[in-house]
């Protein structure tokens, strides 16, 4: 067996690169510059000098490496193929293709919050497992299926992209998908401060958070010294999140959700918000399911790009 | 390429088997009685007896075989294993292993509902297609989800439960399932039948519906013929599928979905219901998903079963 792969993660502003052993361990890691200006032109060219660069200081040959995995903002189908990464600048792109032809050695893509949970389910909170739905809670909602070890990407690369479930048929505010009522505008880190605010302007209730900053975690560490305003904010919190994992739970039915994103790291109180209302609203043989935290952090994109090579 | 294969799809009353060429055409097809008694020890024994026969009859060789598919109802796991199958009796039995010792050719197994789904997708509405999502309304609501051509079984063997997505949260009425708001309560012929009830008691328009039995065609035939009350009653049935099918989309984001079972019989005015509410609903990049009828029938499952073997 090849003794190295590279994984890569594309972002909009820089490309982290990681240098794997066989076995999955992460030997190096560095973070280039993303160039995008020409539609993004420079970037693949980019990623290939410095892996070249890598491969002649770590006295390397190409011979060794296994492949290289790519993760990219944006849709990535099956094979590879970028219609559009609006990020990047990226039209109509070939990733294995493109970089194959730079590089001699096997391509793989996908998009980034897939790869991601690919990394999670490698070496991270869904070790063990081949059946998983990663759920990243960030500024957003993002997410990222795996069914069998393998990617779930969808027809046209939207599978798993859980923050644009519908959840609520009496929202106003648009989401920025430009529909309303999507799970993202209650369970992201944006969505739960929201939900604080309109909590804080219909209760007249003493809390906390009626000083400083409002933010999910001002609101998980006031839940956590049992601020009652900020409890019931975090049960509507669980009340979207439990009923939205439910409906992904029917659909893909996995063996354990991975939980991910700035917002996981309020810790095991998540759990305790979204378990309840899951189990409520989960059917009976999927109520079981399995929920750990991701692992890997920012470094998950590179595990997972990694782990589509090595895996 | 060997010649032939068997689908088989095993119900509760009877067993239907089917006789395939490799091209995917069904040479013939019978009945057999279900034997349920003694935990449904004779089933297997009993298909095998009646395929050597067939065999014999039809002056085939077991080398002409490519093998049998059988689907089964009640979660089978991607190996072929039955936990429970309380309709046959059936407990801790791996179909592939029994059959496969009672007539040596490869045996393959799978749910009866994603089965008849990969049917749809071998020789039926489906035809062309490797990603996509079956519905069936019937008098329950049933799923089959296929990815990449293959049927997507899940942890626990529920994944495509989809007349269990949980859809309304002011259900006081129990589904079978035993929780309350499940797809299957308002979109299932059954289903149709005690939305229109509700909706005649609190309506004071007339409609042909106030005279006669009350069934999901009756609903349907009203509205053909511009009964108000009846659009009214598939206004709300269209909502609640559009709505559930948006969801399913986020999850897996298949290219079409396949719309079968008794209700599906109302044609074409079916999709005028639910496609206002999908397209609403629904993340934009899934919004284009195609809708079709399925095509076989009540022999979607020997298909299904038969396409495990020959696709």
């Amino acid at each position: 067996m090849k003794e190295y792969a590279f994984g890569v993660d594309i972002g909009g502003t820089t490309v982290k690169i990681g240098l794997f052993n066989s076995k999955g361990d992460l030997l190096d890691k560095w973070e280039i510059t993303t160039r995008k200006e020409n539609e993004g032109q420079q970037i693949l060219p980019d990623v290939a000098s410095f892996i070249q660069a890598k491969i002649a200081e770590k006295k390397v040959t190409l011979e060794d490496v296994a492949g290289i995995g790519v993760g990219a903002p944006g849709p990535v189908d099956g094979d590879g193929n970028v219609e559009l990464a609006v990020n990047l600048g990226w039209k109509n792109l070939n990733i294995p293709k493109v970089l194959g032809e730079l590089i001699h050695v096997p391509v793989k893509a996908g998009n980034d919050a897939n790869v991601a949970a690919l990394g999670e389910m490698w070496q991270g909170g869904g070790k063990g497992h081949k059946n998983l739905v990663a759920v990243t809670l960030g500024t957003g909602v993002g997410g990222g299926i795996i069914i069998n070890g393998e990617i779930l990407s969808g027809a046209t690369g939207s599978a798993g992209e859980i923050g644009h479930l519908h959840i609520e048929d009496n929202e106003e505010i648009k989401c920025n998908c430009g529909r309303a009522g999507c799970l993202e505008q209650y369970t992201s880190a944006t969505g739960i401060a929201r939900l604080a605010k309109s909590f804080l302007e219909k209760d007249t209730r003493d809390s906390v958070l009626r000083t400083g900053n409002i933010s999910a975690k001002s609101v998980f560490d006031a839940a956590k010294n049992k601020d009652a305003v900020a409890i019931d904010i975090l049960d509507k919190f669980g009340f979207y999140l439990g009923k939205g994992l439910a409906s992904v739970a029917v659909v893909v039915d996995p063996e354990v959700f991975v939980m991910g994103g700035g917002v996981s790291k309020a810790g095991d109180i998540l759990f305790d918000f979204i378990k309840p209302y899951y189990e409520k609203y989960a059917f009976s043989p999927c109520a079981n399911v399995k929920f750990t935290t991701a692992m890997l952090g920012n470094d998950a994109g590179i595990y997972g790009a990694a782990g589509m090579i090595l895996k």
